[in-house]
């Protein structure tokens, strides 16, 4: 940590500036530059709690050189990490794929969903049961009985089960249920729930905020991995920016700074990151060729009907087209060699 | 709800159209432009559940006309609301002001603060027992312990209490301290969240989301109302912007549109609003200026040791020439009957 | 266009609407809803003028429902455009790669920078000459001595030469220069420059604004295409968003986006879109399996000694690793028929 | 300048680092953390030119800790300037009014406007000549005889006369009309402009740029300033966000910000920084409140006929309403010792 003072800060504002940090066990060293000093700190910085330099007299910033996260940091974990979700790899050099309508609807629509992705090549099966909505007046979701459909539909196909859970008080039915349990954009920093989840025992997928920073989203993957669970998968969908042509503004530069900064491995959720159908195709094939280790996709049997995130679903034959495409890019970019990323 | 068709539409994508807002007991009318068609929806449009126009061949955009929100909206009750508190009026003309530390700290630390805030004119104090931290390994507050020195510090003062709440499980604890239930930014689409508040027969304080437009502030405040609580007060924070230099962009406008959309108080918080003591000043005599019923602020009896959030905390004496403004600019436009907005 | 009138709007209120319409010579049609009535306009809206509907009493709202572009439109023009470059085509389903320096900085830094491009087997020669810097104090350019520079090293290479212009003044020179003009994000909206540009008889390179929708980049190849020159090609280079890990945002939602909605070809510069070399290798693959007619990319003899821009320049090595890739993917993308998007 | 090396950098990259310092005739410091070594860059930076310290083996990240802009900085000028614009003082404690309609259209709309503002008080007439429009097939001003008109109205009124100035090539007709130049929030970067209208010999109004950071504001007026025209104006109106319910979020903090970093005074328009005439009044005083140096504001006759941004102009009745407030509040102000800023 680097405390950068004012250009006309004295010399007792200065002094104390270091008493406060070698009150706390550390070292302090000063740098006199032509127009500012610095005084930066040697040691670890955690000793310092929250000390707020930057209301001391004199001090013009605080600038931090450390990361708040560890566990999720490829720093101290070099070697990329594969996440096990019931035999199915995430990050393992094959693109997972989890698709199925935005919302379990009724046992009829998900076992068709689920037939199209199985046969398609997905891995996953995903579904809401549980449905944050920006009103209360829209369609929340069949809880408890939407997620038996799903565990229905996973012994019919074989698919994985991925679906959101939204308050604490679900997670156990929840993760009795799914093989992964999603903790959306609108609770990414929802603390508590990322602390239940971290202990229930199941992989989680963890979606970007709204606005969230990267370094915010590496730091709700520490909350969850800080309660003993290693296993999280980060999924990019898309931030909110000033543009309004598409739903929200998919970032895919995160697949590439989040290999950077983490072990974990990274999907990317094209549906919900543009919210139109047609973008999808074209931002799955960006997704795997920038090195992501999956797709999310929302397919529904007749997106015209569905209850909720239809202009964003695609048909089944768009899903298939999408899915061949690819696994043949996909395959191709392994045999050749063509490694997206310098790490 | 105004269905606008694509250039090319055939008269089949219409009849398409038309068949699904009949089949859902409503009336469609068609209006042919030189370009385009549009298609109309007349009746109560939630009667067509979340049928998906946009996904139908031929549907170029749709376009809602009604909110979503109707018992905070001001259209279904015009007159606004007076939130009582404990005896505390909030939107009655008189600026509420809410300030303390970030945190609970100690005993000591409150009691201090506490006294200051009373002493200068305030009528609230807060004070976090339960923080929200981006990182794992920063003070996450004293829990209950800080919720009983927010009970003595009332006693020791008269002033009210309102404090954050950030999980479901603690809202019964802190609705026995608290004279009003904060729903923090990170928090503000924790739908199971708001449904408990909305149960807890307090008030609620509903701070804007980190990057929340209006609507779904609005719809927020929806949610804990059709639990049954009428009493929602809401809390311009400051907005996520590309801008760094400020901690979040005040966006004073919000009080305005609020107060056009809403019959609900709105309050304005200058600290997180600006991550700068510095800037408080000036933005709470603007928030006033604006029409804002109150004030929410940061003060640390002293800030320099504050384990969070003290750059933008205001000493004691920062804090009684923000009071002394506040009261005077409130009191003077008033007097002389200078009222900031046309509703 | 779509007037929707407030829920309390009088007969009155509506009259007057009508009534302007109708001065226009256009046809008004009044639907009522259970709440609200509209009223819509039939007709060529630029009759119109700026009528303001808006500001009349009564009126909620206006909503426009055609584009205020045309000839960059695909509605008016369904065809995809192949934009020919002094015989280079962009569109035409082989991707295009325009490389060099941020700056020209001297004849040596060019030639060396231009034989890697060439060799690597890049199209266009890129470079700066005049260079639109945030401070008055940065390196502004070598100004027409870098246009000669890069003028000799087309006749070394045989490359096109893409470069900015920054000023009116200037477009005759660099059009006497260069092969293709480039308006950079800056100057999107400068539309003296804009129209300049459209009557210099050189196609044009149009980077889209720093936070510009597409609707605006879109009506600002419009001003070019409106002065005569049809030949225009967008470059998305990134947006501002409230995210600072990477320099900008990148999003390559835009070149879905604008397939759909303009004939016109769009390249990706992952350079500008991240400003970190280590990103710019995933991004061009992604921006390629995206759709993306070609690539402008930074490169530079040795980056840590440019003189601008140097930490998002890739050295030559890691060029000719991107350029592989991409040559190999979009290569077996045509052979295999995958086409990332449906118009 | 702070060079701050990965937590793997070698003693070889640490030795390259200091290199490039001491080559430039500066002295270099390392300071070592117990993760991360840091290199100090004491003297004068500018002499590294754009030294890329970021792409060098081993660079995490470089923090610059000096402005780069200087003439604009209060850190060199510490006493806040007052600017003359034709005997107006702005920044001299009395806040000035710029009023007017968005564009001129006519001799008597204008002179009607003007006897209006004139007569509210406001001591500048605003209203463009040149109007910088998204769509090329927007009204676009009616150029020199629109200038000619606000002359006259000046003349007739005494008010002085701001208008804007779209290209250099009409800098030295607008000058000689106007008394002073404004440069419109899309070419804030235009720096062609920018140093013509440094050299134009008339006091400058310079808008924040619509996605403009603070930091890029103060360097664009110190493109002017550095061309030997200290008379710098600026005028905040609003930024991007992701908020779609006013037309840009007015930045009010800025005014803050601004009086903190510079010794020019600010002013703010609350017609373009919301969208809505609703919210011009409550915005006006907040602006005042929080300590800016005067208002931009839209007035049209008749609003609902203008030719363009009718929905944000106030009627006069309007204007006069918020001329009265705005002059109460800042008398009162005065009067009190109110001082919103502590610098």
């Amino acid at each position: 940590m680097v405390v950068i003072m004012q250009p006309d800060a004295s010399a007792s504002n200065i002094k104390d500036v270091i008493e406060v940090i070698e009150q706390a066990g550390l070292q302090a060293k000063v740098m006199e530059g032509t127009q500012q000093k610095i005084v930066g700190v040697i040691g670890d910085k955690t000793k310092l709690g929250d000390a707020n330099f930057e209301s001391m007299d004199g001090v013009d910033e605080v600038v931090s050189i450390s990361k708040s996260y560890k566990l999720a940091s490829r720093e101290f974990h070099p070697q990329s990490s594969v996440i096990d979700v019931a035999g199915v790899q995430i990050g393992g050099g094959v693109p997972v794929v989890m698709a199925g309508p935005c919302a379990v609807e009724s046992r009829e629509q998900l076992f068709e969903a689920a037939d199209i992705v199985k046969e398609a090549g997905a891995q996953f099966l995903r579904g809401g049961a549980y449905k944050p909505r920006t009103s209360p007046y829209s369609f929340q979701g069949l809880e408890e009985l939407g997620l038996k459909y799903l565990a229905e539909a996973r012994e019919r196909t074989g698919l994985r089960v991925v679906t959101e859970v939204t308050t604490v008080e679900a997670v156990p039915r929840v993760a009795e249920y799914a093989d992964m349990l999603q903790v959306g954009a609108r609770n990414m920093q929802n603390f508590g729930l990322l602390k239940a989840v971290g202990r229930a025992g199941k992989p989680v997928l963890l979606k970007r905020g709204l606005a969230a920073t990267l370094n915010e989203w590496l730091n709700a993957a520490e909350y969850i991995m800080n309660e003993g669970n290693p296993d999280v998968v980060f999924c990019e969908r898309g931030i909110r920016s000033y543009e309004t042509y598409t739903r929200n503004t998919l970032d895919l530069s995160a697949v590439a700074a989040i290999k950077h900064l983490s072990h974990l491995p990274i999907i990317v959720d094209p549906s919900h990151g543009t919210g139109k159908w047609r973008m999808v195709k074209p931002m799955a094939f960006a997704a795997i060729a920038a090195g992501a280790d999956g797709l999310m996709m929302e397919m529904h049997p007749n997106p015209a009907r569905a209850l909720s995130d239809g202009p964003q679903s695609l048909t089944p034959e768009n899903f298939r087209e999408v899915m061949d495409g690819v696994h043949k890019i996909s395959a191709f970019m392994k045999q050749e060699h063509i490694v997206p990323m310098t790490i």
